[in-house]
């Protein structure tokens, strides 16, 4: 059996390995990247959809539009101009199955075989899982707790101006958890706006904000219209739907389009109007400040504990929102070999090279705090505390 | 902004288009390849959905793992195998966004960039959209009333021994709504097992067996292992929750699962546990029982119209299941002349140039009986029976 070569590139599904051994009910895991499924608005979500089923179940049950459901496309253009300050219309919003699908959608939209990618130095592994699909090669553009470094860049950009795409995750990035601050966002795309390069925008974790201010889009500066800005459901509302969605200008989207047609039609009908009939009867904002208020006490305790548990070498980032901080060892510490230390104390990360498209780094690791109880943060950070001493020993002894 | 060299193959979205014109209320369309949503069991699934959302809201509405929910994974398994005489594991099935999804990921697991696939004549035109995007080659093997012509089946794989993929739908096919024999099944896996070529088995409408006899699975037969069945519930239980699935050997599956986990995480949990809920508490037996009822009649009542309106030099399929009968006019009429003429007049269906890849046959048409009633099928077929006389009166006169 000949598989295509693609394959070659998606061989290594480390993670999904590293996730199910951290599935063991003993583990504790700040490993997925999972919301709080106390928090998910169940009751809610089950009037709604109730009242869907009954008003409008034969349709709700059938085939429907490729774009998405009407009322649910204007909903998410008018909360994002709202929140975002973009300036969207539902004719610009393509719904979709979470953010992934968009991801893997904007690979295949955009990439051949070979061509230059420009992206964070750390990024998303989920979106370098989905490029890889199109063999691209990663250009890694150094990040401070700014933003993105515009010197490197336009370094990147000098050495490869045939650059075909350009993905960012400016709003508390998976996995670091840093936000571009507004002036550098503005400089990011006066920058770009010189070149013909698409530009993502991930903005899965925007909204969830501790200090209660969301920034702008990039699609505020967007005067070329390059800026494709792709949201979810998953993390504001509840992932297991998989609604997320593509907010890009009408050409560039109606090449989407195509694409969603002939991958699966069209994101479920149910999910798109049990979502939207939610947003109907109830105040989203209600319930995402509530998730703010959890996940910033979550984040608290998390660098509480880190605070008292690691040693001062350590080095790690302060999230004012998301689900994530980022921890980097001293050198030449590896964070790999501290995870199969780890996991056989029971407690569990993500080891932070899965994040480096070409393998940079091997000291970091992603933490997540949003999905483990006050006593889960302590008890395992002290855990990951005491193995980071014993690794520090063992090296200083060598 | 540049696009990816494959999406020149995906400009041609005509039937999107054809489509959205018989969207038009006053249209009667044979268009679509909708189910009759009017059959949807929504008590039934109200009652599903309630007790999954009540009893277990909370992890329906969290990420859940890549391969699908494993109470459905069982019950598809199980189904398969009463009903289409497979043998297959839970650990053989993978659930997707409906077969389509299917299509996409079988493209991109298989297919480099002008590799051969071999297909029926006609075939699916959703799976021509899918597969468009690897920039495979095509070669059409024709059928005749029994399934595919082996001899040409042959004599393809004796001009094109590195073909990738063989795609072929033995089923209640789309759009002829052809029926393989038993016997021609076992002589094509006969065939086909010497050649290491996976094999893609369709199978939307198998169960829709008007005369209640559901056709063994390609998998009976699959001694080497190369057979690759996709199912879905769209057309069983209703379409609009996308769901789907590819039951393949292990070694296959595992790398499917790799381009499902990078295309979009996982299916909707929460559909999956609605749609296992339902088979739990309902015998979908009985649902489909009363489906096939309807659909037999509808297909009668289109026959009889058909005998009535059209010109005896028209040939059509007498399909004995599934959504579809396939008509054949006599050359020179174009398929697509008269769908425009027939437009005018309020009634539709989809010119057959569209399920050739490589536009063999111009004088075909595909016809939806699923979704008409009994006097939309007999108006709207009266009416395009005196169209195509018309058209061969003006054929005659020239």
């Amino acid at each position: 059996m000949k598989y295509a070569n693609r394959m070659n590139h998606m061989a290594a599904s480390e993670i999904r390995e590293i996730l199910k051994v951290t599935e063991q009910e003993q583990v504790i895991s700040f490993a997925g990247g999972l919301p709080a499924p106390e928090m998910f608005p169940v009751e809610g979500f089950l009037t709604a959809s109730e009242i869907v089923l009954k008003k409008s179940g034969h349709q709700a049950l059938q085939y429907s539009a490729t774009e998405g459901f009407e009322p649910l496309r204007i909903q998410i253009a008018d909360r994002m101009n709202q929140k975002l300050q973009s300036q969207v219309t539902k004719d610009e919003v393509l719904i979709v199955n979470g953010a992934q699908q968009a991801l893997d959608m904007s690979g295949k939209l955009f990439l051949n075989k070979g061509d230059t990618l420009i992206c964070e130095s750390p990024t998303y592994l989920g979106a370098i899982n989905a490029f890889n699909a199109y063999e691209c090669q990663y250009r890694s553009v150094s990040t401070d707790n700014e933003g993105i470094c515009l010197r490197h860049l336009q370094e990147a950009l000098d050495e490869q101006p045939d650059t075909k795409l350009i993905y960012v995750i400016p709003d508390f990035q998976n996995p670091t958890g840093r936000r571009w601050s507004i002036k550098r966002r503005e400089e990011f795309m006066d920058l770009v706006s010189s070149y013909d390069i698409p530009v993502i925008e991930d903005n899965p974790y925007g909204e969830i904000a501790f200090d209660n201010k969301v920034f702008p889009s990039l699609k505020k500066w967007d005067v070329n219209k390059q800026v494709i800005t792709l949201g979810t459901f998953s993390k504001i509302f509840c992932p297991g739907l998989r609604i997320g969605w593509i907010a890009a200008p009408q050409e560039i989207l109606n090449q989407y389009i195509l694409l969603k047609q002939s991958a699966d039609l069209h994101t479920s009908n149910l999910s798109q109007r049990q979502i939207s009939k939610y947003l109907d009867l109830f105040d989203i904002e209600v319930h995402i400040k509530e998730l703010i208020r959890v996940y910033k006490c979550r984040r608290d305790i998390a660098v509480s504990a880190i605070q008292k548990s690691f040693p001062t070498q350590v080095r790690y980032t302060f999230p004012e929102g998301g689900l994530f901080l980022w921890v980097e060892l001293p050198e030449p510490l590896s964070s790999r070999q501290l995870f199969e230390a780890c996991i056989k104390e029971d407690v569990a990360f993500v080891p932070g090279d899965a994040f480096y498209p070409n393998g940079e780094k091997k000291n970091a690791f992603r933490l997540n705090f949003s999905n483990a109880s006050e006593k889960q943060l302590q008890e395992g950070i002290s855990r990951i505390g005491n193995i980071i001493y014993q690794f520090l020993e063992t090296y200083i002894k060598q």
